[in-house]
């Protein structure tokens, strides 16, 4: 089948690639369209160790499902962290950190920049008929960005500050303003804090943090400084929500962290099903983030455009559009 | 009076510094016995800004404390926050951060190496009769090693490592001893582990710390390694708790907390109630922890004495024993 292909840092477009073979429990996928997210340029630049096809936002089609067969013909979703079920972690009610877990296109599985995936059918989710493919690919980040509201509860009494103010943060943004928290975004360049404004989303620059007048942040920029402008933000026992990674070592003065017993949280994966609500329901409509769509066939030119700066979301269309 | 004096990092005996006068709500103490913390080993080096008198662990006799007579005589213990309770931070129930705080012997109060000192009677802990000042000037690190059950719900099922046994892991240890948890403590040298094994509590080396096996880890070492080891130890989705504080800027790497959306949580003051009624029930003893005692004639000799590696807890007699 088509697929891209990265190895040894390098994209490039295969014919050659073996279409996956489903084994019982799985299901074979079509894929429709799929998302470039930061995670896959970070492949490319190598911060994790992968080769094969990336790609892990998708909506599809359910071509085969051997033992599932009502799956058959479904546009779907799907979560991409494929577990065991039966670790330590698996049975802490932990999965999505499974020990054995591949990951779509990231960790030992191959992903979405291809004509077709593999993935459990546990992991799909049915898109409704209303919500169309260029709104359901956005489900996996939209999901991501719900993590955080699984992790720390916000309500209409919160202050929330969203550091950054790209895709990711812009997901964050939407899905945070549907707590009814006090909500504001701030970000370095005119156009995507212009889009969340569109939103009806407060935004400024990193001068419209006042110190420690937030009772969260939520750090976006994958930039240490995004760290800093969320460590003034917060007030004593507040929350930093750490969504972005950041690559290396970075160099943080923790006293403060200790002096104002500020608690610091990791966020990664998250539930799909509520995020598939969301965009079901018309909550948050990602659709302006699409900055261009491209062919698979020129998905290489697709990552280049992906990584140029100020570029929000890039699509690519993996095949026959549902 | 005689006080132990701090300034530009420089101690010395004075007998010329001026007895407190309590203002209204506030009560004159005699301290009894005083505790050196690395706290003020730290104000020492300069890592914060401070001149005056050192000490914030002590036990004391009220000598006078104006409108309300019932405490003279009292023997006490005293929070060394002293808030003002109507700023946005007091007001939002989170006094110990009042941005207007004086911290006693810490910032702009002077502290417990002294024959008196003075704190609002609302700061006080009256001592049971059966507590001895050598029990009850632990309150307060108690206190502080009590603050992580205030933050996080430790049980019978969590596993847990505290990261250092010196006086302030010693204390941690002890106290989630307490919770029936499944306990590790980890250090360097023989001596305070042996202690702790005494107590009945398991203990190791960082190579008994088995890598993910933790539900949550407390660093204590004041050292980015011990922060290294917590990280090891904790499985996806644990916690942190960061009780030392590090001087200067910290070199992480934050992807693994992101990825294992790992929780930090900064640790500082803590409750006096739950950490007298453990210190009266005997259900902690920190006498083993003594090294030694000097006279407040002696305190410079005993700043240093606490400054030597190896050294558990210092005590100076500040007057008459209660």
């Amino acid at each position: 089948m088509r697929a891209l292909w990265l190895e040894d840092r390098t994209l490039r477009l295969r014919e050659d690639v073996s279409r996956p073979t489903p084994p019982p429990g799985e299901a074979l996928v079509r894929v429709c369209l799929a998302g470039v997210c930061n995670t896959d340029l970070e492949l490319v630049q190598g911060y994790y160790r992968y080769a094969g096809v990336p790609g892990h936002e998708f909506v599809g089609v359910v071509e085969e499902a051997p033992g599932a067969e009502e799956w058959t013909g479904r546009r779907v979703v799907g979560e991409i962290n494929v577990v065991c079920g039966e670790c330590v972690t698996c049975r802490a009610g932990r999965a999505t950190h499974c020990e054995r877990r591949t990951v779509l296109g990231i960790v030992n599985r191959n992903g979405a920049f291809a004509t077709h995936l593999a993935l459990p059918v546990a992991n799909l989710h049915a898109v409704p008929d209303g919500v169309p493919d260029d709104i359901a690919v956005f489900t996996e980040p939209t999901a991501a960005a719900l993590e955080i509201q699984e992790q720390v509860k916000i309500g209409p009494r919160d202050r929330v500050v969203v550091v950054g103010a790209g895709k990711l943060g812009h997901l964050v943004a939407r899905t945070l303003a549907t707590t009814g928290c006090d909500l504001l975004a701030v970000g370095r360049s005119p156009r995507p804090l212009a889009l969340l404004a569109e939103c009806g989303i407060r935004t400024g620059t990193a001068e419209a943090v006042t110190d420690r007048a937030f009772d969260m942040a939520v750090e976006c920029t994958g930039n240490p400084e995004g760290l800093e402008i969320a460590r003034r933000a917060v007030r004593p026992r507040g929350t930093i929500v750490l969504k972005s990674t950041y690559h290396g070592r970075t160099s943080v003065d923790l006293a403060p962290i200790v002096v104002d017993e500020i608690t610091l949280i990791g966020s990664r994966c998250g539930p799909f099903a509520p995020a598939l609500d969301l965009l079901a329901q018309g909550d948050v409509d990602p659709r302006p983030l699409v900055d261009e769509r491209y062919d698979l066939s020129e998905t290489v030119a697709a990552f280049e455009h992906a990584a140029r700066p100020g570029t929000l979301k890039v699509l690519v269309d993996c095949g026959v559009r549902s």
